[in-house]
């Protein structure tokens, strides 16, 4: 390719000009073959050829003499051969021509320019023409859409207002429907369907409980005024209770147990039989029979409690009728030992304790006779029961079921390689019971700490006459607070609200035939179920048996619940509107904003709420499965829940069309089409931006402008955590949703989950005021928090990583990483649900860290949603960072908030008892991205 | 920066070479602060002015002659004013200095080059080094991390040895311990803990039942010969049977009712007694009473059954014991009506049918003492029973609660503006019944084609006395069939197979009190829930009602649920090796192939296979409320499901370590670290490439070659389609892992399915023999995969798009788009439940249409995934094709292609009800993915 090169460069200068056109169509050739740059190269090396060249011809000229050029001219003229006037002529001639053609030149470049100029007009005119007709074609579309959407709501809101139910009224149970109902022979025939009296709860009005006072029936002894003012003070904080008996579902009688000798057991009856609202039957009453401590005696055995329910420990199997009595765990171990050990429960881990299964208690001796075995004096339990006594007097005698599986145990403790802790008689003498079943042995403290060293905690529940006493519900209830698994081994066993728990969750029941496959079975216990089991069973500690407020909350759910009578809403959070209407604020409406994206992106609607307790019967009625076996329990009534149930895509268009925005009609698309309609498997929505600010009003004004026109918004949320008011000089922008400014209270982390009742959305953005995202993103980020309703999904992600050198728990990481097992709440999209979950479900303990610190609060949070919905979150784009770049430093720069996310991690995962959070490896882009796309297809946004 | 340009260029040629030393300062600065183009271009720039000069002297010294230049010579000394001889004196000098110069100028260079040549050669070993270091490093750390796999791998197989079960064996039932227990004084007593032997069934055996001869108890009637033989079919096809009556659990008698007035109860009690295993009270036997028609009487009323369980379909609320009876779906009908209708069920949509709840029946005269009430001749039952007989009087007097009800609807039918159809006397007179409750009008047909149009079936279960009955469960499973909602009114009812079924998910259940708000209530039931419950009434009378061996299985499996024993495995499908050990195939080591990113991967572990069964007990203890609820039942237990809990991620480091590959030891990281360890929630595992191939050969062997050394790979299955067995001079590439060629049978894309037992890891990665995908795509793939095993992860997104212009149900679409509900598994993770359930639970028309059209296999996977999961798949990275750019064209390439695939959404939904496809609008990605990054940080992948 270079070859003509070098002779070029050595060309022999003698030939002059003639150097260029010699190798004409090589060269050419060459030329058009050859790259720009080579190009260039040649192109200048020609020119040092030739500049040369011409130079010195000129400079020889220049070196003549005035004279000298003549005699050149001459020199010339003599070359030629021409006589000298004969030249004058010719070159006159010459100088003519080349005038006129110099003039027709000047002419011709006029022309030109004007021509030129000409076109450029034109060519701009074109250009704003069609700029123009762009413009009017994408507000014609915006129209369009916007009509239509207008059109769709239209006939939503009036299709939604025949169909619309609110949160439960107050109505007043029929009261002439109140005739008296034929009773049962015998109060152990009562069930629901019998003996319970519906006119007075309907399924609309809000579930109303009239409670007698304390001592109406019973005096109460003098050491159990703590428990009674615990436990009236405790159903009250239910939030159920009512004064006005006219408006009651049902009527609740409260029972302390008595220890003393004179207990008159007809007098109880009568005392009962006279309460105000009995009627003869006592329909709809609830008796709660509260033990001041184990030794407590079965005081309703024997009495006529007409149709009432019972809520008591103690059980025969006679006595307890399913799905219409309760079984209430003791409440009185629980005001004496709980929170005693520190706030701090049982580590999860390791899943395999130092005793595979431990028991300490010693079999008491049986009085049956002096233990009422219930009966209500019925002839026919006493029947029965004389047979199991009978029964009992003969299997004591060929088959001591009980001592066989005390020998399997003892057997098992001799040969096989793990270790057992199994007391059958307690080693100092002391044990703790009520003279029924197995006693406990030692004190609370050193029972629950050979439980939180076993993996499994024997519970016997051989006596085949009692389905549930208070030492067999201790046991339990212990067991499960110290995450030791309760197998228990036995035959006919109630267990506490077992209407809608599933025990079978977290606890193993088996029969006492079993015990030979015992240790085996337990030993092919995987890790995963072992912690499964101890998870659910700290839940269900926590949920129902943890304090007298959640176990009194229990039985009224239990109630509750059989009937389908909705729980009570939720409390929302009130807010003080630092601006309430009629208020004065400064504003300035925002006009233009200069858009970040090249997307065109639908004109946003007018703002609209989601739609709140469409489910109350449903939610009551299909999912107590799950309200009742997860957290937070069945104990509130939420507007809406990130599980609802989503319906097929052919009902979008076969009758259910109610607020479905299907892309395209139904078609389908990508780019214009995707950002035309929400589209996916739920009906629109909006959401609702929150932005905690503190003390940077320049900040949070840029941060609430830029957020002008972005669609699908509903409002947006600041949340004021300065205890001074924002200064009055300061302009607050006006955009196209309203802007709420809310006071928190005092300066708190935890007011941005606050439970606004101003979130009329599901979906909650929450932002800090210095954090930066884009439009594109934002939408984004809400389409595909739509299909994770139960999970945060967001922007910047970090990870929990395990602490190799000191192997003490989990450290705080925000390096960038492959495996992410959280996103800061600074730039995330949550379900409004989580709020109410973050703001009383979630225990104090970590609400005060994070107010300690200042910081954490998004570690609490993401530590929550995963505990309740046992997914990671879902981290968005490729963004790592969301501050935006201009903003004054953040407090996060400094080493002491990373020593604090340290230990904040630490601190919950003790509250929590594990560390809930979840690893995941990837992270969610649109279907389109860098996705190499034919022509006519568009992405579905154009940066992320 | 260019102002000395100018200068240069238009310099004054007289002043020659003056012009560059000039403003040495300035241009010295000038040329160190250029950059290189720049440099260049001065640099050309300077020579265009120099290099005229300089030609300029010498072609002037050209041009002189010899003498010339004497003269020039001579003009020079005369201008230096010297004497010629000193001259000749100076220049010879000078020529010797010269050439002195010029000597130690031609050394200097020498050494100059000798030095840089040595410093070139330096240079080359230097980088050598640095490769091979490079490369030793690489390797030892693939051998760190082999080792460190290897030694936790031993220590795992270890642990594993000591906790691992297998499949259940035969562990024979102790008959040692079969000594005889005190039975019950009454059978009416009888449940599970005192009425069982467990000693028969081990929880770690195979549930078997024994079944007697149709005709050792009673002779059977000539018009149910068919009856008795589909019965007696079924079980047997259940494989639970055994012909062994010593390996038994279950003893299972057949009834066969009868309408003849000769039955006598005490023949039947006699002959029931006196059965071979019947062992003095019946232990373990299950009397299955089967009605051949609804005339059909209680039987089993007056007769003691011992401890024998119950299943039939008519029960008195005295004779029914919960949680150990079982209520019997009508088989007759199933045989008579079943799939009349043609193979296609109700149309799940519209939400809202025509009528808001039908109801059509008689109200049959009750006849108490023709109808056997049960009681086994127990007085206590028959005292009680006289109590509900007085009971009715009573209320007939005084509240008649069905007027009641019917009162109430009549008033509703006249006053809202829904329609209602509720016939409480059957127009023409004729009324299938059995004497007892309402009695059914018209024929099948007729009912459910009213059932169809209507949203819900009222179902009166005002009878107290009984909580079950033929008609009474004939309603309910033809309004399940049908999609019509049931609404039981009535109070104590007892469904089939209440135990584990929620049946609150498919049916309400209201007290008849409640029939005022009964309207209010139902409107208030919004679509989605509306949908919900009517898919779930689909599922369960698919499951439990559809057909005699549903109906006999489901019965079996209530009885091992209550005793946790595990269910039978599932199939496995046995595989036709088309090179068994010891065949001959000519096999090639494959030993190089390019890779084809730059990513380093982590070397290959030696092929381990998954897990299975290690969940025998707890998903049979545990996970009975989602494996009874949910397709495909109960009746199988699977080596390992989709769905099995997940450990948090502190128990990985605090004692449950075995198989966890955590990131970095737990610190995390990206790039290198991230590809050494698998991470996740989940231990360690591998996954199956299954390829389904026909009659491309060369294809198939380049896809196999590419697989070398791709880690986490634990066996490549070739699922060989063509009738003709591979050509003799194949040569079979050899790589990593076993390769094995597997023959499907016939030639059918079902076979890409089929859960062969070569199938040995949880995760199956399905791709089409010209299927191209990347190392680092499947690897990413895979790591996705983990965390949703229970979806389809693959790369081609499709989705189901609606038929806008003729409105008639959902097309194929293969468009780019930003909203995907289908991934094809021509290149998709799966879990090998899936194949199962493909195989052997998804209806058999899906898998003949798939071999009708030769296609939509995929189709159909989606479908079933989604119906199962109720999720949309999971698309992973930017790939929308996987067809290897220079394969063959496949089929799937012309028109009637799609028009098949269009047929097939459209076929599948009417065989599931609905379209089981979800909406997804996002694809995922690695966590790095375009991400910017500091520089010491590596991406996850290079590419994706």
């Amino acid at each position: 390719m270079m070859r003509p090169l070098p002779s070029g460069r050595q060309g022999n200068p003698h030939y002059g000009n003639q150097s260029q056109p010699a190798p004409q169509m090589t060269f050419c050739r060459w030329l058009i073959n050859m790259g720009y740059l080579q190009k260039l190269i040649a192109f200048t090396l020609a020119i040092m050829v030739v500049m040369p060249l011409v130079a010195h011809y000129y400079l020889g000229v220049a070196e003549m003499s005035g004279e000298e050029r003549y005699e050149g001219d001459t020199r010339l003229s003599n070359m030629i051969g021409m006589a000298p006037t004969e030249l004058r002529l010719h070159i006159a001639e010459l100088y003519d021509i080349r005038q006129s053609v110099q003039k027709e030149l000047r002419q011709l470049e006029e022309n030109r320019k004007k021509v030129q100029e000409q076109l450029q007009s034109y060519t701009d005119q074109l250009l704003s023409v069609q700029g123009d007709l762009q413009q009017s074609r994408s507000e014609l579309d915006r129209a369009r859409t916007q009509i239509e959407q207008s059109m769709k709501e239209q006939t939503e809101v009036v299709e939604r207002s025949l169909r619309h139910i609110s949160a439960p009224l107050q109505i007043l149970p029929q009261l002439k429907n109140d005739h008296p109902l034929e009773a049962p022979p015998s109060s152990a025939f009562c069930r629901q369907h019998n003996c319970f009296d519906y006119s007075r709860c309907s399924i609309v009005s809000p579930f109303r409980v009239y409670i007698y006072e304390p001592e109406s029936v019973m005096p109460i002894h003098s050491d159990a005024i703590t428990l009674r003012d615990e436990v009236t003070g405790a159903l009250k904080r239910t939030t159920y209770t009512t004064s006005d008996p006219s408006k009651a579902c049902i009527f609740l009688v409260l029972l302390w147990d008595s220890t003393e000798d004179d207990f008159d057991e007809d007098d109880l009856e009568g005392r009962l039989h006279s309460l105000e609202y009995w009627r003869g039957d006592g329909r709809n009453h609830l008796v709660v029979s509260v033990s001041k401590d184990r030794v407590s005696r079965n005081i309703l055995g024997n009495v006529n409690t007409g149709r009432a329910m019972l809520a008591q420990s103690f059980y025969t199997s006679q006595q307890f009728r399913n799905g219409f009595d309760i079984v209430l765990p003791p409440i009185f171990p629980v005001l004496r030992t709980a929170w005693k050990g520190g706030k701090f429960g049982p580590s999860y881990t390791p899943a395999r304790r130092k005793y595979i299964i431990s028991f300490q208690g010693s079999r008491e001796e049986h009085e049956p006779n002096h233990q009422g075995a219930g009966g209500n004096g019925d002839h026919i339990l006493s029947r029965k029961l004389k047979w199991f006594e009978a029964r009992r007097t003969t299997t004591q005698k060929d088959l001591d079921v009980e001592s066989t599986i005390l020998n399997e145990f003892y057997k098992l403790k001799k040969f096989s390689e793990d270790e057992f802790l199994l007391d059958f008689q307690c080693g100092d003498g002391f044990c703790d019971g009520n003279g029924v079943g197995w006693c406990l042995c030692g004190n609370s403290e050193q029972r629950t700490s050979v439980l939180g060293e076993s993996t499994f905690a024997l519970i016997l529940a051989t006596d085949l006459e009692f389905v549930s006493t208070v030492t067999f519900l201790q046991r339990l209830s212990e067991a499960l607070q110290s995450g030791a698994i309760p197998v228990i081994m036995g035959g006919d066993v109630a267990l506490p609200f077992g209407d809608f728990i599933h025990w079978n969750e977290a606890v193993i029941i088996l029969p006492a035939g079993r015990v030979t496959e015992l240790y085996y079975l337990l030993k092919t216990i995987q890790d995963n179920d072992l912690l499964s089991f101890r998870r659910q069973g700290a839940i269900l500690w926590e949920t129902y048996f943890s304090n007298p407020e959640a176990i009194l909350s229990s039985v009224l759910a239990t109630v509750r619940t059989r009937i389908s009578v909705p729980a009570n809403p939720i409390m929302e959070a009130g807010s003080r509107d630092l601006f309430p209407p009629g208020s004065v604020r400064r504003t300035e409406k925002v006009t233009k904003m200069t858009p970040e994206s090249d997307d065109v992106f639908p004109p946003a609607e007018p703002p609209f709420s989601s739609p709140t307790f469409l489910r109350n019967f449903t939610s009551t009625y299909v999912d107590h499965h799950r309200s009742w076996n997860n957290p937070p329990g069945p104990f509130h009534l939420f507007p809406q829940n990130p599980l609802d149930p989503v319906m097929p895509s052919d009902a979008q268009f076969g009758g259910s069309s109610l607020g479905f925005r299907p892309i395209a009609n139904g078609i389908g698309g990508s780019g214009k089409e995707y950002q035309e309609s929400l589209g996916g498997n739920i009906p629109r929505e909006q959401f609702t931006i929150v932005i905690l600010t503190y003390q940077r009003e320049a900040v949070l004004v840029s941060s609430v402008e830029r957020l002008l026109g972005l669609p699908f918004l509903n409002k947006v949320i600041i949340v004021w955590n300065s205890p001074q008011p924002p200064s009055d000089d300061l302009i607050w922008p006006e955009i196209h949703v309203p802007v709420k400014v809310l006071q928190g209270g005092k300066n708190s982390l935890n007011n941005r989950f606050l439970p606004f009742d101003e979130i009329e959305t599901e979906a909650v953005l929450s932002i800090d005021d210095d954090a930066h995202l884009r439009h594109d993103e934002m939408l984004f980020g809400f389409r595909v928090w739509r299909e994770n309703r139960d999970r945060i999904v967001g922007f910047p992600g970090r990870y929990h990583a395990w602490d190799v050198d000191n192997n003490g728990g989990f450290l705080y990481n925000a390096n960038y990483s492959c495996e992410l097992s959280m996103v800061l709440t600074g730039a995330a999209y949550l379900h409004k649900y989580y709020f109410y979950q973050y703001t009383y479900y979630m225990p104090q303990e970590i609400r005060d860290k994070v107010d300690e610190f200042m910081n954490c609060e998004d570690i609490a949070m993401n530590f929550l949603v995963s505990h309740i919905s046992r997914k990671p979150p879902v981290k968005v784009t490729s963004r790592w960072t969301f501050r935006c770049p201009g903003c004054p430093q953040s407090l996060s720069m400094d080493d002491s908030h990373f020593r604090e996310r340290h230990i904040c991690i630490q601190y919950f995962a003790k509250i929590f008892g594990y560390t809930p959070l979840l690893y995941t490896q990837y992270r969610v882009d649109s279907v389109l991205f860098k996705t190499r796309l034919p022509k006519e297809k568009q992405k579905c946004f154009k940066f992320i």
